[in-house]
């Protein structure tokens, strides 16, 4: 039933140990041509040990090889390359193994790029592409099939433009950014005055800012700015289905999963690590080095860095309904209990 | 200001009692040409009733004819057709009544479909779309409008891609799957290695394999594996929003509603009905016919069939104020009222 | 680093003034090019003072003219324009800074419209576009780069759909409709007959009908109705990635912000706001002029206007874990004060 992708390269386990920087102990013309698990890997195969739960399988695997530290390596049944950090090594050696798209260079027939566009000669523009004027797309940068670039937006070298993400007018993307299908950047920030119960909409005259090695989820939307940029800094990689609202600043080297909201004007720090489904109200600071758990919903600015929560875990319907009914009786019963300490302290 | 879809198929009762396999009582060679509720059902439409709230509304309806329990058979102001489960009768019928699409067959002349691509003469190739190298299209398949399918992407027999589909490279579908619009599947999975607070990506070499019957809503994102493929098997339904993360596998006929997310690597049963909004984390085992409620956080692994929940229901901002504070106080709480009843036994 | 949006219109004070019906302390003939905050503007800039925090910086900002209320006029360092709602101002201001389309007007080479669709002369149609049969589009209205409109769907006069939109067959909208990219309207609603663990699928007959201006945001999805319409009223703004399931109507003048769901036959009022990622369930009716906080989780109707509230805020995981612990046993905490309560009545 697997139909693991066709990884056609073949490389040597010299060549791979040498790109990696690792030691190997081994055969260096072994032939590998693909990445495995410890438990699936087979002959011709590469696999690595990164959890130590996982070490159990060092002495059983048949791989070829396996991306091991130091002091695992004498458990390994196969070749080993040793390295400080396996995990690293895999995330490399995976990108050598990945497939290569198959549309080597040029514009498509069906694409329509502005004449006011400019677009570097190394770039690669699929089918049914749109680059409208003003547009400038750089050097080995793709964009794959039916993706929209508005006017005057700018798209770095080495940028990947998965079919169908949309740019509108005034984004920049910095360098190597890959922004998978569905996405939306730059869209109209959410901004509404109220006349007498009507919403009278507010031109969002910013634009967004996208730093180098960004990379952007399947469906997620940054919106640009009212006035001064939405921005992301380098580093930052972003999951599928987040929402950016309008002037947010994103730290470099920041990691938010799927399915996370971030109101406009919140600026959040670098090096954070927000989880999924977490929401985050607006105008709020959060500094540096800050972890957040899954479905947390921040509502005031976090000034230190550390591992936050909130939410109530999972239990059976039978249970949950009645402590959810006691929670909205839970500064009574609060009250109730310090009545009862003070009941009990005079009686002593 | 009701625009009802024309339904413009007709169709005599004889020939409906025959589809649905009921017993009819009333006249076979009465025309239908639509079907509605009970309460707003005209002549020439049918209705059913399916909820026992409505049944009050049998003897008055103005519909033709009614699908209906045989209790209920009497009760009828119209023909009916009788059925032991009529809600399941006006699914299968109302599938007659839905429109035909516009286009008969054939590839539109502004596809891009590769010469290295194999698509069967029945399937159906909207404008616009784009299919790369290697890609199989099946018999009556139907790609709609600017539908993207990457390289060797299998897309079975009868399938239906609404119009702006995204499938990547490596994407397989089974027969009679149907996706909706802005769905993207086969996405890089969300894997980076940490390098001295950079993110180093790691290439998802797996695939995604979506079994037979499968309905995928918009806006959905399912993610392609790691190193193994994402699998959804067959006869499961996704609303509209849902995020799918790489590795995950989701058991046969089992329903999730709009906005749920899973996280990376867990395995969720047959039969189970997730509701919407839900947040599920990753590495988990959630069992077959596990039903969840809306809003759940689910943290931990669900080893037993049956129903569950967790949050907080909603209630006037100024109480739920004081008892949101409470919370943060809870702990606490607890230890005050074990000190109040070792003191209250000590005094007895 | 900032990279302002080009606003290209320059306008003097005294139109400025007259456009929005202030009156001028200053200069008529000064030449402004465009908006900004009252601490970044600088000459030839206009800006606004909306809320009361930043009057500070009115004394010192380097705008050449700036929105006050009568109260604020004196402390202003520049030329004013006196008004009652100068946020309001600011947003009629900032539309005539608002970029111009590139494309004029006309059907682009590239689209396919078919002939059995009625396109007004003046509408502008980008390239990509697909309009299927029997679909009207109105005078002005532009569908920009992508855009898919289904069978008999109806698009007012003036309207605005964003690259990468969908239409599904049978979808109206009214005038002045801005529609953002990747949203997807008229998908089919979530609905399904079980049949011994089967889901057998339900047609959705029904359209969906949008009002006039209405705003919907980017990857916001709207289901048809099953046999009814889904019904979207005037004026009702939807931010990014809303879920609004089948048979849902939203009340005029309603504004729902981003990742919030909506489940099927929902009624909400006019005049509601609605927080970001709140989740509502099916078949609840919400009054008119009901504001509901971020995140909160609506299983049952809200009868009565005014602001509502779930959840739990965010605190240190180290704390939280404690407290999230005692959830579970709130019930019986609750139950062990009740006894407390009665020990302690007794025993005085």
């Amino acid at each position: 039933m697997l139909i693991i992708m066709k990884q056609s390269k073949t490389l040597s386990l010299g060549e791979i140990a040498e790109f990696l920087g690792g030691e190997l102990r081994g055969d260096p013309a072994r032939s590998i041509h693909a990445i495995n698990t410890l438990q699936d890997a087979g002959p011709g195969e590469i696999s690595f040990l990164a959890n130590p739960a996982y070490a159990k399988y060092l002495s059983q695997t048949k791989a070829s090889a396996v991306l091991v530290r130091p002091a695992e390596a004498e458990m390994c049944a196969s070749d080993a390359i040793i390295l400080d950090n396996p995990y690293l090594g895999y995330a490399k050696l995976s990108r050598l193994f990945e497939r290569e798209p198959s549309q080597a260079s040029g514009i498509h027939a069906s694409a329509v790029v502005s004449p006011q566009a400019k677009v570097a000669e190394s770039a690669v523009i699929g089918p049914g592409v749109v680059i409208a004027p003003g547009a400038v797309v750089g050097e080995n940068a793709r964009l794959l099939a039916n993706v929209y670039v508005g006017e005057d937006s700018v798209i770095g070298d080495d940028c990947c433009l998965h079919p169908n993400v949309t740019l509108y007018a005034g984004v920049t993307l910095g360098r190597r950014v890959i922004v998978h299908s569905g996405a939306v950047i730059g869209a109209d920030g959410f901004g509404f005055a109220n006349d007498a119960g009507r919403w009278e909409r507010i031109a969002q005259l910013g634009g967004v800012v996208i730093g180098d090695d960004v990379v952007i989820g399947a469906c997620t939307t940054i919106d640009r700015g009212a006035l001064d940029n939405t921005v992301i800094e380098e580093g930052v990689i972003l999951d599928n289905q987040i929402q950016i609202a309008h002037n947010v600043r994103i730290g470099a080297h920041t990691a938010i999963a799927a399915c996370t909201g971030i109101s406009g004007s919140t600026r959040i720090g670098r090096y954070c690590v927000i989880a999924g489904a977490v929401g985050i109200a607006g105008h709020l600071e959060i500094v540096d080095k800050v972890q957040i758990t899954g479905m947390t919903m921040v509502t005031n600015s976090i000034r230190e860095p550390g591992l936050y929560s909130s939410g109530v875990p999972v239990e059976p319907n039978a249970k949950w309904r009645k402590n959810a009914a006691r929670f909205r009786q839970l500064d009574e019963l609060a009250r109730r209990i310090r009545r009862l300490e003070k009941g009990s302290s005079s009686s002593n």
